[in-house]
């Protein structure tokens, strides 16, 4: 059975890098996307309803809090897990840790729809949908 | 005299998009560090604070609403503004809408402190500073 | 009439930097493909061709010398041109220029077909097409 | 004894596309950037060099194929190793490669200096840097 949390680890390189020698904003939310992805690789019961091709993943909202900065050559942890199922929407949260000492480096909550690219609105979370997503919630 | 607000346009180009042919969310970021950017070029007052090198300007939280998908060849208009100024932090508006219709793809609250990188600690917005950032918040 | 070539600038900034300060290799390939599609911009007659959604515009070899690094805040122009027509592949001339001084941070050429996607092979430049591009070829 | 290679593999993500649904040209320079950090990761020897904080990797020329698309989800591999040493600079050759078919996607030569930043000039490759260089080359 999946674990209901996915981690990735990945290692600091230059190109993350800004100005201050330090990971730019911008490249935490790939980090975060790269963390998504995996917990969509490790929960195939989700995935399937993506790639069905007609509907789409799509972030509404994102909230992320810089705690820390990270640098070249650190290890960084990337924890991805469903934290919230409403009616149209549900919330992923992802928290941004530094391996040698668990540190957190960066927190977010993304919210997201499940788009019906065909009529382009919110499926409904509901039925099946609804079971497979709710036994995922982590508290 | 400078307006309170900074106004950038770009146009989405293939590298913006991810695999649904839309602007990647993690781009959006750099749209908005770019608008970030231009309002400091253009407020030298507050510029100057930055370019004495040991003050750095650090994002403490993001919060982004993805509101449209934007597609290659659209035009668009990231606005920028000071929204509010605390004792420790200050909060900056940003907005990027669709040249053509004025229509809202994004918005986000940047919250983010003026940190003394020698001492690693934020600086007060007291004094001067505060004089100078106050004048500069659009309600 | 539309020139020969296009130029577009474009300003340094924190995210497009590497560790060391500079900006990062990878970043000049984004300033290349804004220069290129400035170009298709200004060049209806050559745009209309890839618009028509059945031929895609795919690199084959890029080839780029990096002269001097550039840093924060410095404004460069991108300029491109095509060089070359041949049989079934052409080739861009880029050139990344420091607007101060118009020395040469990065040149590159940039070998590509006009691919037909339905039929994956690329399409022969020959006809009406060829003389399209060979008037915009820069010696 | 380490290996005169270096072998990583990703996984190819939604962030890395173009319009075209393809990995966008530019992101294969951030997979070979992470190719030659983990070879330098794996090569203490030579890591020593760029660790001291007085030289500095710099790449002169990069030369790329573009040889097939890799798209999302796909597993690539990045194998890094060095081709060959002048007396000023040297030569990287880097190959990406569809991990399920070995099927070359993307190949590059890399030409670079170890430049001293104290007198921006190219480092002499003699004596025993040399002599660990010499060693790591892959006919």
């Amino acid at each position: 059975m999946a674990s209901q949390q996915s981690i990735i680890t990945l290692r600091v390189r230059g190109y993350h890098l800004d100005g201050y020698g330090h990971v730019n904003n911008a490249r935490y939310l790939e980090f975060l996307e790269e963390g998504r992805w995996a917990y969509f690789d490790e929960h195939a019961e989700l995935a399937g309803i993506l790639h069905g091709g007609s509907v789409a993943f799509v972030a509404v909202n994102l909230n992320i809090d810089y705690r820390r900065a990270a640098v070249a050559g650190e290890d960084l942890r990337v924890i991805t897990a469903l934290a919230d199922v409403g009616t149209r929407s549900a919330r992923m949260h992802q928290e941004v840790r530094r391996v040698r000492d668990d540190k957190l480096v960066s927190s977010a909550d993304l919210t997201f729809v499940l788009l019906d690219t065909r009529h382009d609105k919110a499926v409904p979370i509901e039925g099946e949908l609804r079971d497979v997503m709710e036994r995922l919630v982590v508290e």
